[in-house]
């Protein structure tokens, strides 16, 4: 259009480079960052973007979410059983099944599902790092949470072929979640039921 | 949960500010910025909000978005017909009504409707200023394009009654416009139809 101050284009073309954020609500947003939002609160969120991108890192064990290098806030804690590891998506997967309160093992966050179609193949997942931490040894059982949909599905099928010549248990989050839908998005008794129903793989 | 890098709390509570992100919405773009964007594009998203708020303020006549305290781009352009004022609420309407190339006039930015609920008063918005311009003089028309939700239309019912003793012609944008919804989200054929068809109001 050409109407609008460099900057507020620039920041809706940034926004809308986010997931489930389309040009309209891009632009929404930034008109909002533009004309509503003091500006102190912008440089503030501007501030918590720079940190983020200094700061946060993948644990080195889990791919969760972490500071600088180290170990992340889960695989820290000395109370988890080190033998159990859950193996989901995304970050946004460990906090909906930490709300549960259902599991004490450690995590494994695969950073997103095998995606043919996408061009998301294993070596694009943390799915190497996973088969080492199981032949490293330890570990019993391997909790596959991926999400319900096709390619959850298709890399739980994947992971299990890949982990069945391993001395590990292998489960699968039982079928309490909703068929189709994303497990980060669930509620938090349909995500413990779905724990405690788990079966063998 | 305490399980987040704080910088990733802090980015979720700054998402969870804008109209229209939820708290989970929220917290996905701070997992996504934090675990797929590349410190440079993250970085160059604060940069783009740093500049925004740096630079960008309301145009001094019509309260469009402009660049550091300047005449807007609309207001800039010597073609457009000053005799013609087209009310709305915000600046994405600006737009809306843009991309339908029916309209040569000015535009006068509100900046919201009027909202007792939510102890929006006549003050809190641009409606002085406006009164201001047409008392200026050399102003022919209000054409009054605020949404036609019961906010807008209150909006629209206070400002005319405070033109009328003003010597202009006011009118309202028809009702091409399906009720109850938001101009900004209006395809561009309504919006059309809605400006040729506008109304003594």
């Amino acid at each position: 259009m050409g109407l609008l101050p460099a900057p507020v284009e620039r920041l809706a073309e940034e926004f809308a480079r986010f997931p489930g954020i389309g040009p309209k609500t891009a632009q929404r947003l930034a008109f909002h960052a533009a004309s509503r939002v003091p500006p102190a609160v912008l440089d503030g969120l501007a501030a918590a973007i720079t940190a983020t991108a200094a700061t946060v890192t993948p644990c080195p064990v889990c791919f969760f979410l972490s500071d600088e290098g180290q170990l992340c806030a889960v695989c820290r804690q000395p109370t988890r059983d080190r033998q159990l590891i859950c193996v989901v998506e995304e970050p946004g997967d460990v906090l909906a099944i930490e709300r549960t309160g259902e599991f004490r093992g450690l995590y494994h966050v695969l950073g997103a599902a095998l995606s043919p179609l996408d061009g998301v193949g294993p070596n694009d997942l943390h799915c190497q790092e996973l088969l080492d931490r199981v032949a490293a040894g330890g570990v019993k059982e391997v909790i596959l949470a991926t999400d319900s949909d096709l390619e959850g599905e298709a890399t739980a099928t994947y992971l299990l072929r890949r982990l069945e010549g391993l001395d590990v248990q292998v489960t699968r989050l039982a079928h309490g979640l909703p068929m189709g839908g994303e497990l980060a998005y669930a509620d938090e008794r349909t995500v413990a039921r779905a724990f405690s129903g788990r079966r063998q793989a």
